[in-house]
């Protein structure tokens, strides 16, 4: 293989989700050039990975968008900017050089020279918090999983999803119309998600649509080789069992930063802390946006990492033009010429 | 008319544009309820009224989206949650009530009482900067405007256009397809507006499809009833005179807050201060959102504007359900009966 490994661009971004791509098109409104970096082998983070055909209510302005639509209309977006892309390569290592730009080495033994690093990381650099059953581990992908990639895997199905969050209340809501039976297990009686999903969960199980079982968890599961009963434990410490073909634990993602860990950057409850202004870390030329990032209420949307976007670009400009007076000053032959 | 003047709700939303519309949504996932008062006579704000058939290129997801179909989307949006309106009718009075509830009164004498407050003024409470022209106002809508309404109305026509900002440039790249001629007159020589946008401007007067006039300003108007002449000095002094059937001078907008000026609010160069963790003002129970907000990095983008409403729904929350956990805490027949 001879491929050219060596980059140089203005912005290296890593991850190229949905807050990543969107970094391309605002700073290509200011003429900076991007190269973005992703584990996975396409575009889209976990939009493509993991939920492509699940719908999203709360982009501005769709009123329901599939995952997948979103990504490609990011793409069609940022296209005029031509951006670079190392899809497929973990980002390794982190220099700064003496001439204040930054290397970026990834597993290929790519080297993206660039002015500043965006860190897009998003949901990419988590993984799922799991619950506390002993042989949890052996029905791993025979029945158990920590995320939906297909929701019409279930249909059919008898499926338990347990937790209190978006997550478990918005796949309940959806498998309800996919899945043979569909049982929601939450520790606790009131949900952390969104009010408006709450209500429409308890709808649903008062409507008989859906089995809701509050104040209970998870203590054991069992099956031949494949998942077949589920073990709740009740507050009165009752222990109930439900039949399954699958269980869906949903009680969200504990950060995975990697290499990131490494760099020095400031983190807070394993989240990279982030100054509301510009979006910069602690460290000068590097960003952090999107769900990798924190600040005083901090809420991870999409929406919220594509303003991000916005206001990271203004500032990275001055790193790529640190003298964006001369870069920008035209000549002036139009002036009196054109009378 | 016996209309029923009194309308109690949680958000009184000032300004029914893209921000305020969405703020319904974002307030509607919490389940508070949403009454919107705008001055114009149909929702939009700026987009519906002074655009609506102009694309915009900005909002994520959308490579290039018409304002008047964003608008209809965001209607379509926030239906589930059925807001209230008051359209036509300005906001005149803002009254603290003992139980800590506003009382907001309208020039048409419609009083809401609200649990908060929601400023998403945007645009319709600035109006536009003139160029200091002696004879200006005499050739005010006899070719003279400060907005393009309708793009059509220029077709055939000789446009000049004035100032260094986005507007100027999005207006000249855009007319440059419309008008028999389009003249950008610029008291500069570098732009303020968007480097691409610059570029763009740039390369069409290079193509000989737009007149660009730099380092020149206006000082002179002249017509029988109707704008004929333009009148320009240069940076060397001297006067030119163009024939034109409009001119759009695009110098920006200045705030014009209107009874809003006497709530006390933090006023910094006419935009109200607030919190980036919540986007409040210094008044409790007061949110500003949008491009009539200003903080640390403030960009004016609709989607800026976005983000802000889901983190002040989040903050408006704990006014309306001062005692969430109660609110929400629902029933839990559905625990053990459902075994």
């Amino acid at each position: 293989m001879s491929e050219i490994k060596n980059i140089v661009t203005d912005l290296c971004i890593i991850g190229a989700g949905p807050v990543g791509l969107f970094a391309v098109f605002e700073a290509g409104l200011l003429k900076m050039r991007c190269h973005l970096v992703d584990v996975l082998p396409q575009v889209g983070g976990q939009l493509s990975e993991i939920y492509p055909q699940k719908p999203i209510y709360d982009i501005p302005g769709f009123p329901e968008i599939k995952a997948q639509v979103l990504i490609d209309n990011l793409m069609e977006q940022i296209k005029p900017f031509n951006p670079g892309f190392s899809l497929g390569e973990r980002v390794e290592q982190l220099i700064k050089n003496d001439d204040e730009t930054f290397n970026v080495k990834t597993s290929d033994g790519t080297i993206i020279n660039c002015k500043t690093v965006v860190i897009a990381g998003g949901l990419g650099c988590f993984e799922p918090r799991k619950p506390d059953i002993e042989n949890l581990l052996n029905f791993e992908g025979k029945g158990v999983n920590y995320m939906v990639k297909d929701p019409e895997f279930y249909r059919g199905k008898k499926v338990i999803l347990a937790g209190g969050g978006d997550s478990a209340l918005d796949w309940t809501i959806y498998l309800a119309n996919i899945a043979k039976e569909v049982t929601l297990v939450h520790r606790g009686d009131t949900f952390r998600g969104a009010p408006d999903s709450a209500e429409k969960v308890f709808n649903l199980a008062e409507a008989g649509k859906i089995n809701l079982i509050l104040s209970s968890h998870l203590v054991k599961i069992e099956g031949s080789e494949l998942l077949e009963k589920v073990y709740l434990i009740d507050k009165n410490k009752q222990e109930h069992v439900l039949l399954a073909d699958n269980l869906i634990p949903l009680f969200g993602l504990s950060p995975k930063l990697g290499p990131i860990a490494d760099w020095d950057l400031s983190i807070n409850k394993s989240a990279i802390e982030v100054n509301t202004e510009d979006y910069s870390t602690n460290i000068k030329g590097i960003y952090a946006i999107g769900d990798i990032n924190t600040y005083k209420g901090k809420l991870k949307l999409i929406l919220s990492g594509f303003h991000e976007a916005a206001l990271m670009a203004q500032s990275a400009f001055k790193f790529v033009y640190p003298d964006a007076k001369l870069s920008f000053k035209y000549t002036t032959v139009y002036g009196v010429n054109s009378f």
